[in-house]
Formats: C-alpha cells, structure tokens, sequence
C-alpha cells in the first residue's frame, strides 16, 4: 500500500495502524515533510520508496492501493492517473464525495478538475455503502463530522421516523482542524477557551445532508449545523435534536439501534441512561452512541476518534472491505 | 459584608472582588475550612471574625448583607434568622430561586425548610428584575446556565418572536461542578476529554424555562436541555437554537439584541457574523452574545465566566442595585 | 496469563498490549471494579474467568504467570502462594524491588510480610539485568521515574564516568500517581497548574539509588530527587546534571550512549542538540535520551511513557524474556 | 502613561492594571495590530491615542512614561529619543539589561544601536535594585526566567552562602514564548507534551549570570540553566539546586528568607515543608518561595505569574517606584 501525506495528522495515525495490519505492507511513501519524518516511528518497517513528491505515475508501480490524505483541491489532481494504472484510491479528502458537482464548487470554492470522475466514487461509509465499496475503485474516505452525525441518525432516518428538521451541535479537539498554522490554531488560542467556530456553514453540513437525504430516499432534510473547536487534542461528539414523527420512548429507540446496528463491528449502542465519552473511543475505530427520548423528541449523543473512524481507521475498514477481507483486520 | 463559603471556588471569586469593591468592608467571613485559607488572599484587609462555623445570629453584628455560597439545602437554614436580624442575604444556592415549591423540591430532593420565605425572595438577574431587585431583601442568585441561556433569548422572548421549542446545548468547564470529590471529578476523567452529563435532566433546566415562561407571560416553553463537561477550568457558553413566528435576518436580529441591552452594562451584542469565545469573558462581568438567523431560525451562541457573572460577580452587582450604587461599582 | 488489578490505569494498559500480544492468552482477570468494566474493551477475547476478588489458589490453576498491578503492600500478600503452585509473577508493586528489606520499610512505612521471599526477586530493567530476567520466577518491574532516570544515567555510571553527586529533576503527567481520589487529584487542582511535589522524600529516590550503586559496584552515589506534577495525563521527562570526572564533549558521550544501547530494542539515543518531548515515546515501550555537555558537566533528559516503558509495555518486555520469546514481541 | 506593543500577552496584562490603577492615566496606545483590539477591554477609558505605528516624537506629548512592550531589538530603536524628549522609559525587551554589550550581542545576536544609553539603564528587580530605580530615567524591566531565579537565589548569594556551582531547572507555561506563529506554538504541540529546549543554551542564562554574580560582588558563578515548557497558559516555576559552603538546616535557611525578605511586599517565603504552585500566584505581582536544605545542600523552588512578575506587573511595581508612589499601589 501506498500514503500520500503520511506526515500529517491522519497520514501518521494511517501509517500505525498500517504498519500493524497482518494482511498489508506499506510499500510506498510520499509527503513534503518526509525529510523531517523520524524513521523510527516505521517501526522497523522498510518502505520500497519514500518521496517528497509524488508522482502517480512512477509511484503506480511500487502499491495495489494508494491512501491519499491530502488537503482538499489537491487530491483530484492525482486520481485520474493512478485509477489508469489500474490503482485503487482512497481519498481522505472532499473531492470526490459529491456526485454533485455543483454542492462541491460551492463549499469548496473551487473549479474541479475530474468531475468525470465522480459518478464512480463511492461514499465509504461502510454502515450504508458496503456493498458499494466492496466494488469500489475510487473511495471517498467520509469527514469526521459526517461519520459521526450520520451514524448517530441512520436508525431514525433509515425507519423514516424524523421529521424534517435536524439540529447537530457538534464538538471537535484541535486535531481536526489539521497542520495548518494559524492565529486561532496556537496553544494559547485553543487551550482554556471554547468557541463556535463557522456557524451554520460548515463545508461538513451538505455533506451530512447529501448521505441523509439519500438514504431518506430524496426527503428533504432541514439541517442546522454548528460545530465547537474543545481544547483537547481528539476526539469529537455530536449532540443531535431531532423531533420524531410518532411518540418514542427511550427504550423503544434504543431497541431499534440495538438491532440496527446488533451485526456492526464499530458501531455500539449504549444502554437506557448511558451516554458516551470521547475517551471511550480514543485510538479505536468506534463509535459509541447514546439515546434519550421524551414524547416525539429525542437527543441522540454519538462519539468517535476523528481522526480514527473519523479518518484514518475508517478508512482501513474500507480497505479491508474492498479487497475482501475479515472487515476487522488490523483495528481490534 | 460577609461572605458564608468564602473557600469555594464560587466564595474565593467573591472575596477578591469584594475587596477590591471600593463601596465595601468585608468584616466576616465564615467556612469549614478556613483553617487551611492562606491568609496572604486577604491583600491586606482585615475581617472582624472569620470563623469555621456560622452562627447567623452571632455573625449579624458583625454585616449588614450577608452572600451565603452554599451548597443547595444549606443555605435555607440560615436565611431566616438573618431577615429577622434585619440583614439583607444574597443566595448562590437555588433554594430561594423557585416561588414554586413544588419544582424545587421535585428537582432537589429535598423538603424545603423556609417555603414562607419564597415569595420575598427575588431572583436576581438584573437584567430582567432591576427594579423588583432594588428593594429586595432575600436575592436568589442565578445559575450559570439559566443566566447565559436567559440572556441569550431574552430579547427574542420579550418580543414574542419564538415558538415554544427551545434547544439550548450548553457547555462549561469544570469550576461548574465545585469542589466536590468524585471519580468524574479527577484530572483523568476530565483532561482529554469531552460528555454529555444529566442529558435532559439537570436542574437547571427547570429555572431556565420558569424565567423564561414569566417573562413570557405565561406562556408554556417546551425546552430541551443538554449540558456538557469540557475540558478547562472556567468558562460557560451556550448554543440556543429556536424557531422564530416569522421570517427575520440576522442583521434585523442583531438590531433588535443591540437596541434591547443597548443600555446594559454587562452585555455585549456582536456584530454579524461574530460569535463570542469563552476566553472573552474569563475574569469578568459581561455576557457576550452572537446571532445568526436564515429564514424563521435563529441560532444565539451566549458566553460568561460561570464563576463571574453566573455567580460572584452578577452577585456584587445585585448588591450594588440593591445598595443604591453605581451598578458597575467594583466590576469594572 | 492472568492480571491481578486490571481495571487501573496500569492494568487498564497491560490488557490491550497483551489481547494483541501474538504469544499470549489472557485467560484469568480479577479487579475489585470488574463490575464496572466494559467487556467491549475485551476486543472480542474471552477470558475463562473474571473475579472480583483475587483468590492466588484458585487463580493457579488458569494462568502460567500473574502480572500484579496492586498497590504497594498488598501485592506481597499473594505472591508466595502464587509461587508455590509453580506461577511466575511479575509485580508492579514496590514490595519485591529492595532486597535491603529496611529500606523498603521505611519508605514505605509498613512492615514486610514475606521477606524471605526479597532474595529470589529480580528487579526487571533489562537493559540492565537482562541475564537474570531470564531465570526469573519473581519479577520485580521497576517505578516509572527509576526506569527514566537509571536509563539516562547506566551508560556513564557503567563506565565509571560520574562524581557521585546526582541530580534528577523529574516530570510525570497525573496518571503517574493512579486512581485515588483527594483533593489534590481532582482537574481543578492539576489543570493550568505545575508544582513540585515530595521534595527529596520520594519513595523512587532510594530505588534509584539502589541500582545506579549496584551498578556502579557499590560506590556511594550522593542522589537528589525533586518530581513534579505536569498538567497532562501521560509522559515523564527526566532531566539529569551530573558532573563528570573528566571533560567530554557532547559528541564523546553520545558515542558512548549509542554504543552502549545500540543493540537495545527500547533505548532511542538522539543526535547532538537533539532532546526528546515526551509526545515521542507515548503509547510506546520507548526511553527516548539527549545527551550535552560542557566541559565536565552534563545534562541528560530521557523520556519514556510513564504507563508503557514505565510500568505495564516494559512488564511485558520482561514477559518476553522470561519465556525466551522475542524481546519485542507484542510491543512494535 | 503609554504603552506600546499593548495587543501582546504582555502588554494586555498590562493595559488591564493600569486602566485599574488610582495613579494613572492610559492616555497614548500603539500597536501594529490596533485594529484588531476589541475596545471593550479598555473598559470605559478613553486613550488621546491609538496608534498602528508608534512614532516616538509624536508620542512623546502625550505621556509622561512609555511602557516598550516591544520584541527584542525592536525597543533599542525607540528609547533615544524618548529620553531626549525628557520621557521615562520602561522596556520589556532585552535590550537594556546587559551594562556588557558583548554579552548582549553575543546572545541576541544583533549590534546594538544605542550602547551609549546603556550605562544609565537600571535593571528593574525592586528588591535588589530599588535605591537606582528611584531615580532611573530608562528602566530595563527583567526576564520572567530571571525574576524567579533571582528571587530564589538572593538571600544566600547576598549572605555569601553559596558555592559557585548552580543549577536552575526551569518551567514555563505557553504564554513565555510570546505570540509568534511556529510549528512549535500551535495547540496540538503543546497539548499533552513536555519538553526541554534551548537546553543550557538560553538568552536568560546569561542575564542571571550577570546579577548573580553583580550582586555576589564579582565572584564567578558557574550556572547550568535548562527551561522547559509546560502545557498551561501561565505560570512560572524554578527548582533551583544549590551547594552551601557551610552545613544548613532548612529552619535556618527560611529564617534568613523569612527576616531578608520580612517588608518586600511581593515576596513570600513559605514555611518548613511547603512548596509554592504556579496556581497560587496567578494574576498576582507575588513571588512564592520555598527552600529545603540537608546538610550542604539546598533546593529552592520559586514561582511567579510570568506575565505578571516576570513582565507587566514587575513593571508597573517599577513604575511606582520611579514616581515615588507606594509600591504596592494598583497591584494588590
């Protein structure tokens, strides 16, 4: 296998988990700060080559599979030539989530540069799309916020239980925001201090709404969306309001998650007066859920590592899936 | 003045604004644990008695308003005779907050000691009661999260701009909970992490749609609650979600807050497309709050120290309404 | 194997390296908070049993060996009945780590109750007693600071290179001083906060003591010891002044570091100008060391995870040895 | 007064005791990012100016002191002719410090351009410098490092007690390093970490060195200087370890403390077996000391706020002493 930007934040949690998974070996590595890299977070591994830059085409042949954890608007410029070269690609980035061109120019501020490419992406949410990625060359890699929020309502949504309006009041430690140096991303800016941060338009809210729908079946869904930036490193939780079409209890919505999800190896349902802590999942591919409900209203608090099931991890299981594998490998 | 629980995180904030309050002495002090006060936090002033035990009788000589920072149930044993002693008494605890025994004593599991004495007391959020609090003689001080949730819908409410339903994701570090020893309480439990707790259930959830249904005019709110630990000492923000009777701007919004506490010292409207940081407000008085709104939704994210104006600091300024004073004497 | 203590931090850490160790079933878990357990950290293992009291005799028949992660003087209770029934024991307690039994008594304030047992401990910091690791029936893991501290200074103490006058200024996040509630342990107290603690009394000074002059064959070493409290959950840096008894540049010693540790698994020795950040080793069975100096003084500052190479990863790595298995097995 | 360079750490500390000091009036401001300082925090006070670009013949007819809350190298430009326009000077910068300008452009690596002003500049520690402060025209205000190590150090050096041979472990929080965007400053680099840097190789070294050895009448000191950087905002701690020429009891060293600092206002010296927190002296100008000794030698730990003590407080304690106000006034 190969990464590309394996020195960030999701390329190293990526390659440890790599490095560790008995069916892989990473074979090829590329990122502009491989010089700065400590080689003996390898682990002892040797990679066939380590570059500053990447070139699909040279790298093609040095791994089946290529991870990309690049920023967004940069990851379409490289997935046209591997996917020719017979590659399969996992992207970490927006690029190819969208089948709608159109939602993606719009949020991403950008003009992309393959959009015939995106009929063939698949969304790599292995709890909806799993026969999808099991076929999958191309695989969109979901955001944090996404995963989250998404697996926190699929029961209600997938039961057609909700009415249309959703509310998610989501929260993220520092890491999600990645690498980049900024005024608001110093230790002082972040350390004792809370903050809403892109209120109600956050790139992540038509994501969540595009899957919704989808599995919705087209229903329209009124999404408010405000992530929090919590000063801890991982780790985030979505807290979702939802009004329910028919009066629920507790235990009744929590019966029907059970059962959604009783066969789905990272997905746990909590019990009646349980809610989840990010601790809980740090440095798993989990996500940990739980449910209160009063008359037609219910809160529903899901919790995951983002940069695990929110990126890295998830994007594992969705390779183990696309080649056929125990889905599990290498993530218990 | 004396202070009753001047240890506490909440009683400590008090003691060092009072003595830099150039209206008043502080001539006594009383906690269980004044053995361990290091003498040094008096800067120099020097009470007429700081005892372990509080003898309201005795203590009456001694001050003419007494701030009792106890734990509720507590601070209703005293209140009584310190009226009869002529002194005036500003409560931190909730005992005092609910003209309603019945709530009070549904959400504090107790038997109230003194319920002749709720109908004088007055609750003491001068932005709502500035006149009622001028003259009272018992003030209930606010929580945290009923002022930062109040302050932020109030000027909607007032209006009757909102549909009954009301989400308020609140969130606070962890100075909200006191100093009391638990599991949940150690620095593993809270550091690196990030949960919901009392989903729906917490106690002030009651206090925040009583306040809000009287400034209504009876009208019935239906409010959803959910507070949440986060991983720092001080700080309280939350984030409101309504849905307003018509279609309004954010801009038509934010005029409306600016004209409605456009004479209030302590809060602070942001302008468009701001939203306030807990950072902001650490170490003072204010309430800072933004507003975004699109079609008939609004979100309002409000911001205090919980230590401050939920709690020490609002209660100096109760004091100086009460006393006749400049509102904004010592707090500045 | 079988874990005594698994829900602690300590044995909180040494269950998962053990459930993905590819030599070893844990088979036998008792804790008195095993109520309080969530199986889902199992990852899907299933132990034969899992008791809320410990019961060695009982015990034997489901395990070969038993790694104590019980407080000091509890530990010493259940070891020779362990023994007896033919188990290895690896105890994360203090209580078989002096075989000068008055020194434990007094810094650990108790009486001993199976001295005899004291000569047949091996004390388990292999990169010093590898050879005797080997044989060991009884194995005494090393304190969290002992480890860093006696790593930084083995190579110079070997060679005989040092005056006898040491300094170690230690720092422990809060893991480091386990479960117990007090008022000193709560995120109030340790958040935003940094301060020394047990001032040249700790109890991991003699122990330091004891090998770095066991090493040194005898000669008296003159050992100052100051630990303080980081406000952080995990990671412990030692920075260590000694005077040489001969000038050395930096470049001399770090040959000597390196040639000393070069063919260990765990000792990570950095380059010139180089100092290791506790992040480095986190969740890794690492000692990472930076080495200056000037004239005849030096200064070294090591790191390790205070959990892993400080506790539970470096039990196992004594696990390894004492099987004849691969040193780093389950630990990469 | 004026200050310049108030949008920094330091300079907004200090804005802060000014706007609440009886004696002064903030009348002149100046800061590159003016434009972005929100206005509430002037609380009420009106400047004559604000500045982007401080011009110091312009400013100099609006204030009677400049506070230089400038970075280093950057101040030098400025102070000539503010002193030539018969202004008083306080520099926060290093510019001033060193009477040697070798040692200064050795270690700010920089020519200096104003070495003739730097024979009348006082070194700004009240409590060794407070006769010269009195009558200094351009006051070099002291290292944060610098006043707490000093503090620590002054009774025995001034009482000729110490061997020449010092080691001074040092902690910072965040705040120390200023605002400078660095890979090394964001959030993720700080949280959950620990480490040495600038290891006996920092600019404050030499600066203790220098009073040191000033006020221990030339006698060559040989001092070992290693900071480290704390995940916390604030907050300042020294573990200093010394050699007595004589033996000492701890007693008797804290007499000689207790009786050398009895009427400095901001030292306190604790009692036997009590060591300071950072957290005590938070948002104070206090220095907390104490000292354990066995036999010939001694450990110190001193703690100051190091925005506060060991910058804008310390200045302001300076500015009293220059105008002849009381000491404390505006600081307790």
């Amino acid at each position: 296998m190969g990464i590309v930007g394996f020195c960030g934040h999701t390329g190293r949690t990526l390659l440890q988990i790599l490095i560790h998974h008995p069916g892989v070996e990473v074979t090829y590595l590329a990122d502009q700060d491989t010089k700065e890299f400590d080689k003996s977070n390898l682990c002892g591994i040797h990679p066939v080559r380590m570059e500053e830059n990447f070139d699909p085409k040279e790298a093609s042949q040095f791994a089946d599979l290529f991870f990309l954890a690049l920023p967004h608007t940069i990851s379409m410029l490289f997935v046209d030539e591997l996917l020719k070269n017979g590659k399969k690609v996992i992207d970490f980035s927006a690029d190819f989530r969208f089948p709608d061109l159109s939602i993606y120019e719009e949020w991403y501020q950008t003009k992309h540069k393959n959009p015939e490419l995106l009929s063939q992406a698949v969304y790599g949410l292995p709890e909806i799309f799993r026969e999808e990625i099991k076929k999958a060359k191309l695989l969109a890699n979901p955001g944090c916020y996404p995963t989250a929020s998404i697996l926190g309502l699929l029961p209600l949504i997938k039961e057609k239980l909700l009415e249309k309006e959703i509310i998610i009041d989501a929260k993220s430690g520092a890491s999600g925001a990645g690498k980049k140096l900024t005024t608001s991303s110093t230790f002082s800016a972040i350390n004792e201090n809370l903050k809403a941060y892109k209120v109600n338009c956050h790139q992540h809210a038509p994501e969540i709404k595009m899957i919704l729908e989808r599995v919705a079946e087209k229903t329209e869904i009124d999404l408010t969306f405000v992530p929090h930036l919590i000063p801890m490193n991982k780790g985030l939780l979505t807290t979702i309001y939802v009004s329910l079409n028919k009066e629920m209890g507790t235990g009744e919505i929590l019966n029907l998650y059970q059962k959604f999800y009783g066969s789905e190896p990272f997905v746990k349902v909590l019990g009646e007066g349980e809610f989840p802590q990010t601790r809980d999942v740090l440095g798993t591919n989990y996500c940990r859920i739980g449910v209160t409900a009063n008359k037609n209203k219910a809160i529903i608090v899901s919790t995951i590592d983002n940069l695990m099931k929110g990126a890295a991890s998830q994007a594992v299981q969705n390779m183990n899936i696309m080649f056929g594998w125990e889905e599990t490998m290498g993530l218990l």
